[in-house]
């Protein structure tokens, strides 16, 4: 029986096929990889209609980031039976279009939690205890932990670089002015974390906090289940609205997707709602957050720090964010690792083997 | 009744007393408050027998790290009961001689774990994800995201800045090639973290550690009893020495104070029984590790990665550390909090009320 084929656009010189993943020998004994390089778009969309008219799947690559997938959509042949994302974000596609076509889409379910609530933690750490910042200004001055120290209590910040000034004489004393150019110090442990979105990320952060000492509360459109409360270590707090919940929160972590529900979630009529000094940490979508607001909340002291993973305006961000020490950022790396390239390939080929081979519906239908 | 006297040795204009912390106002109102500004060690030395000569308690302050507090142990009063450290640590005092004069001296006991352990996890974090690095790089570029995922899949570094040089273009492949100038992006979970000491901050890192997902290890003179282990949310697995332990750690987290044991437990010999890639934080004493066997290490990748917040010749550090994506640093700021600060001061005040009015031993006696 002739192999079924599977289709890998890549950009030269990149070959984009999980050819550093054991599991990859054997799926590629079970199909035939189509390696095709995505150079000029017309010559696609003619070889989806001759060369590549018998593929029976698409495992999308970073040429469908370069080049936009839903515009090969009309151009794929019958024949192609699943797209198969190796992510977990489907906002990018068409998926209706593509469904209608007869075609199955599946996504990678919960793979990247871990590591994206890893990056999570770290962001929050770091509004509490500016851990990122420390490195930063520990290099600066040449490894002098006596300069470190001087500048805690420090209330000023120098209004050119952003970075804290040297604490007053009298404010030197341990860690009793635990400011840092006017923002505060703290211990995560006691406060309230609070999340918006309450998925298999949200959860995996939620656990996290808890174990650093936090109260966990959360908003969704509906309370958890008590199947799902039984998974937890702990208890968390429902809230209905995030009106209600953001007077009560000391760190509020956005783990939303881009949805129009979710865009502006922080604006200037919820920051009024904000408890004063709050962190925010934010390793959902950029588009949560307003960022104008959230700049002049960081000015006037509502917000004392935070920690973003992604920002409004990717792929490019704000400048305003490079000269503050309030701020630590990522530059959206949630999920990357090695381990969750591996994980991600072998979920990905295991949709595909499942709709392929076993007539499935992918082991995580979109 | 008169009151009796505790002492509160400053360095002018600092006037050290926790005057932030509410219940110093009761302590005020218990015990007359001398502040004595410690300028002229000689002048203060003839204090201790004039004016100080009935002072009841001292309550250690940044002064004596300034001058040292050895020095005047013999000038001090018979009147004193208690010297109380606001602190754990109490390798700068001559213990023995102080109590040998019939005088009580406690700490804070455990107060500061929770806070360091935060470190400790934000150490451990960024050693597997980089998180201190990007924000770096991140600021650096510009706030250009497409910039820093042309960083992923490096193999080099600068050799003047230490920093990673762009990858090579066949390697740019999502995270398929998670490495940051030869240095691996991993995902902790699954891995095998191992703690060198397992007190109070041994265990309060160990349960972040398990928090994220991590398998964890311990070596200790001897194994937990079962009213301990009881107390942990899981069972970790104990090792009699350390040699047999670094064969099967992926990350080596050193929580030791400074014993003549615990200097250069990580040296040419251990280093070699290091399982391959090992990452490794210090927030103990800076002693434990030899730093030219480090370096080298993190050179040839025997270590992939490193986080510390202490280090071998504190105040000032290695120069070497100041110019490295691999390491990640922190001025020493384990215990500095808000929080702490509020704790401490009380722990001690309890401790000198305990002593000075109801007769104990102190609520942390050393």
């Amino acid at each position: 029986m002739t192999k079924q084929k599977v289709l890998f656009a890549t950009i030269p010189p990149r070959r984009e096929v999980p050819d550093e993943v054991p599991e990859f020998a054997e799926f590629s004994e079970l199909f035939e990889v189509v390696v095709y390089p995505l150079i000029d778009v017309e010559q696609f969309r003619k070889a989806l209609q001759t060369d590549l008219s018998d593929i029976a799947a698409v495992y999308i690559t970073k040429a469908f980031f370069k080049h936009k997938f839903n515009d090969f959509i009309d151009y794929l042949p019958p024949t192609v039976k699943v797209v198969a994302l190796p992510h977990v974000g489907s906002d990018r596609y068409d998926v209706e279009k593509i469904k209608s076509r007869g075609i199955k889409m599946c996504n990678i379910g919960d793979a990247p939690s871990s590591d994206v609530a890893d990056v999570a933690l770290s962001l929050a750490l770091s509004t509490f205890r500016f851990t990122t910042f420390w490195d930063h200004a520990f290099r600066e001055s040449g490894g002098d932990i006596i300069k470190m120290k001087s500048l805690m209590g420090s209330t000023d910040v120098d209004s050119k670089t952003g970075m804290p000034l040297e604490a007053p004489e009298d404010r030197r004393f341990w860690s009793k002015h635990a400011t840092l150019g006017g923002k505060f110090m703290d211990s995560p442990k006691g406060k309230v974390a609070a999340l918006v979105g309450f998925g298999s990320i949200g959860k995996e952060i939620a656990i996290r906090l808890w174990a650093i000492g936090m109260k966990i509360v959360y908003t969704k459109r509906s309370e958890l289940t008590n199947a799902e409360l039984a998974q937890l270590p702990f208890a968390p707090v429902y809230y209905p609205t995030l009106d209600e919940m953001l007077p009560n929160t000391d760190l509020l972590v956005l783990a939303v997707p881009h949805t129009p529900q979710t865009v502006n979630l922080i604006n200037e009529r919820t920051i009024q709602l904000c408890k004063k000094g709050i962190r925010i940490v934010n390793i959902g979508r950029g588009t949560a957050i307003d960022e104008d607001v959230l700049f002049k909340a960081l000015d006037d002291g509502t917000v004392n720090s935070v920690g973003l993973d992604v920002f409004q305006h990717e792929p490019h961000i704000d400048k305003r964010y490079l000269t503050r020490h309030d701020v630590t950022i990522a530059p959206h790396v949630g999920p990357f690792t090695r381990d969750n390239y591996h994980y991600v390939a072998v979920r990905t080929m295991d949709n595909i083997k499942n709709i392929l081979l076993n007539g499935g519906d992918g082991i995580c239908p979109i």
